[in-house]
Formats: C-alpha cells, structure tokens, sequence
C-alpha cells in the first residue's frame, strides 16, 4: 500500500510551515540572547550567551530538517505528497539534542549564580543524565521493531525521571536562597523546562501506537509537536534566563553584592 | 480555464521587485536598529534590539517569499507567467506575522519605559490579542470558501479592534506622562501603526469579491500591498522608536532621571 504514505497539501505544509516558523524564531532567539549580555550583570552573561548557543545550533538543524523535509517529498499532479527514494533524516533531532539538552540544563543552573561547588555538582549530575537520556533514546528511535523501541524507551525514561528528580528536588532547595523578585520566574522556567520536555516521550510513543493512527495524523503531529516544543523548550526557556538575569542584575545593584563590571568595581 | 491564471510580464515582476526591495528595506532596518543602541541610554536599548529582531525575522520571510514566487511561475515563450505545479507559500506571512506582530507591540511599550507593572499589563494584554488575531486569520485565509472565510476573518477581527482600543486608551493614557518632546513621536508611532495595520484586513478580503477583479489585479494588489504595509509596519515604526528613544536619553541626561550607562552611574 504505497498510497497510504501520501500527505494532503495541508497536512504538508503545516510540518513544512512550522519548520520554517523555528529557523526563524531560532534566529531571533540567537540575536536577542547574544546581544542582550550588556544588559545584565557580568556574571549573568556566560548563562545568556550559552541561550544563544542552544537557538543557534537548532536554528541549524532546523535548516537542515526543512531541507530534508522538502526532498524527501514530490507533489503529484493532484496537489498531494508522496515519498521519494530520499528518507526524510529524523536524526537531525538527536544531533540537536545531544548538543542542545546538556547546554539548556546549564544555562539553568548558570543563572541562579550558586555558589562555584553546589553549580558546579548540579551541572555534571545533570548533564550526564541529559547525555544519557539522548544517547539511549535514539537506538529505539530508529528502530522498526516495536518491542526494541520500548526497551530503549524505558533506559532512556531512566536518566529523563533522574533529571526531573533533581530539578525539582535539589534545584527547588537552592532556590530557598534566591531573592524575592527571582524566585517565581525560576520556579516559572523549571516549570516550562518540564512542560516543554515531557512532549518528547509521548511523541517517541506515537509509532507504538500501529496503525491505529492514520500516516498523516502521525507525521504531522510528530513533526508539528517537536517543533513547537523545541521551540518552547529553547526560546520561550532562554527568554526567562533573560528575565531571571535581569532580575538577578537590579537585585545585586540594591544589595551591592555583585557589579555591573568588574573592570569598573576595580577602579 | 488555465490561462486565467497568468501574470503579464509586468505584474509578475511588479511583485518580485516588490519582494527584493523588501528584502533589502528589511536589512538595512536590522542593520540600523542593531547598531544604534549604544546611541540610545541603557533603558531604551531592550526596544531597539527588538526592533531589529523584528526586521531580521522578516528579512528571513522576504527571502523565502521571493523564492517560492520564483518557482511557483514559469515564463512562457510570449514572456507571460504561468503556474508551475509548485504552490506560491502565502502561508510565510502568516509564520512572520506571529512572531513579530507581538514584538512590534513589545517595542513599542518598552521604548515608553512605563513603570514595570503598567507595562508588563499592558504587554500581556496586546501579545495574547495579537496572537489570537494572527491565528484566527490563518484558517480563513488558507479557505476556498469564501463564507469560512468571512467568519475566520470577523474572528480575527474581535482581538484586532481590542488592540486598537487597548493602544488608542490606555496607551493614550500613558501618554501623558512622557516628557513634551516626546509626545508627538509616540502618537506619530501609534498612528503609524494602526494606519499599517488597517492595510492587511483590506488585502484579506480581496479575495472576498470574487470574479469581479481579475486574477493579475487580485494576486498584484495583495502581494505588493502586504510587502509595503510590511515595510512600513517594521521599518518605518523601528525608526519612530528610534527618535523617540533619541528624545527620551535626551530628557533624562537634563533631568537626571536615568544613567546612560548604569556602569558609570555606579562608578
């Protein structure tokens, strides 16, 4: 059944649309976290320009994924889409996150300035378990036998509860020490972190589901869906680093407890 | 009746012209914006960085608009412009306007420096309307139907009268608070923005008159209407809250309401 691989114009465009939708939003993400570092405080910066990193690293993959997206499809005389012999390359994603994952944890960490030990142990638990949780996950993402998918899926659900264990848990007791502008926009980015990334189970989960579904229904709403939670979970994250800093920033100049510049504070 | 879908020579290169020159306005805009923050004091620079994040996003749109115009037309030997089997993508305007129609109203509000709570109310307000009147349009303009349509239109329609309302009151009122010089290029930007703005629901009801105007006129007039509406929306408003900004760093150095740079206001 050749045919049952075909997509409607719609159904195309909408993953095509929304590709294009994350280049741009990746884009404009980079700019902003780049740029907007002399608006905060010194120490805040590392934790801006490691946003922009996240956005620019999916800004290209998600070059690539449209790319991909529009050769591996050929429109027929009656407007549908059918597949060519090009595979549309899914595991531009895992490249994304296997970069993307561990730098969206530390940006987190980074910003709520902790003291050099207590980040500094936060950063490697997590980032291992981040590594991990990708690197597990993507054996049962190219598989075609359903069964070696889920065991796959479970290792890598391992390190992904470890992960929001320790963000709710350890993030939670150090954000006791935060001031009281901070503390509801890191509760509101931990929130959104865990929104955002708990999408990306129920997706792996779609192909489980057989052919109860229909092909374009999958397609569509496992491209639509990554998309927008790379985008939530990328820009819409960075953007409350940003608040966080700046929050972070006026407190420090009340309190004197950090400098705007050290070269400045030194003089 | 296929040959009702051709564009003479002129129409379609009135329109790939249009698209270029909006590429390049679009460019120089992000360009300009970018770098003249550090002429502005530090508070308005948040609203400049903005504007040219709005112009580089839709640089990316132009780019990607005026290559789906290219290859959805062939010329023919009479050197007229036929459709090839490659749909024109109007559906990028929709992608750009989602993300920069709330930014433009961010820049907006912020260039005004509003006490924070003012704005934040103000600012959630207009990004939820925008967003909605953008995502209500969408539906009805990807419709053959011409009543789906109208009702997906007169939808989009509720959120955009609210955001004038919300712009022309409570932007009005705090209005009063700016210093004189002030005034005249925050009504200028408000005005030039609604004027903008009025554009698109005309264009989107083009279609709404059927057969009555011909295919080159309908498909000309939306194309080169929306692409100058664009530029003046985004470049045109970006050089308003420039000036305003310019005016605004220059009543707080005689007022000695705000630092230029918060370095050396601590140092």
């Amino acid at each position: 059944m050749p045919d049952a691989n075909v997509l409607s114009f719609s159904g195309y465009s909408a993953v095509f649309n929304a590709l294009s939708l994350a280049v741009a939003a990746m884009l404009a993400g980079t700019l902003f976290f780049f740029f907007s570092r002399t608006q905060v405080g010194f120490k805040y910066r590392p934790a801006l320009l490691v946003s922009a990193l996240v956005t620019a690293i999916a800004c290209y993959h998600y070059f690539r994924i449209f790319n991909s997206w529009v050769e591996a499809h050929v429109v027929q005389p009656d407007k549908t889409f059918a597949l060519t012999n090009i595979t549309f390359n899914d595991a531009y994603r895992y490249m994304d996150w296997i970069l993307t994952v561990p730098l969206l944890l530390v940006e987190l960490v980074a910003v709520l300035g902790l003291p050099k030990e207590q980040s500094r142990g936060l950063l490697v638990k997590l980032a291992i378990a981040a590594f991990l949780m990708i690197a597990l996950g993507y054996p049962g993402e190219v598989q075609t036998n359903m069964g070696l998918r889920t065991l796959w899926g479970t290792l890598s659900t391992i390190p992904f509860v470890y992960i929001l264990y320790v963000l709710w848990n350890q993030l939670g007791a150090s954000l006791e020490t935060q001031p009281e502008t901070v503390k509801p926009l890191v509760r509101g980015a931990r929130l959104l972190t865990l929104a955002s990334w708990g999408f990306y189970p129920l997706a792996y989960m779609i192909p489980l589901l057989g052919n109860s579904l229909p092909y374009e229904g999958k397609q569509v709403g496992i491209q639509v869906g990554y998309t927008i939670a790379d985008i939530v979970a990328k820009v819409g994250l960075g953007v409350f680093i940003y608040f966080i800093a700046i929050a972070k920033t006026e407190n420090d100049a009340k309190t004197g407890a950090a400098p705007f510049e050290p070269a400045l504070a030194a003089a």
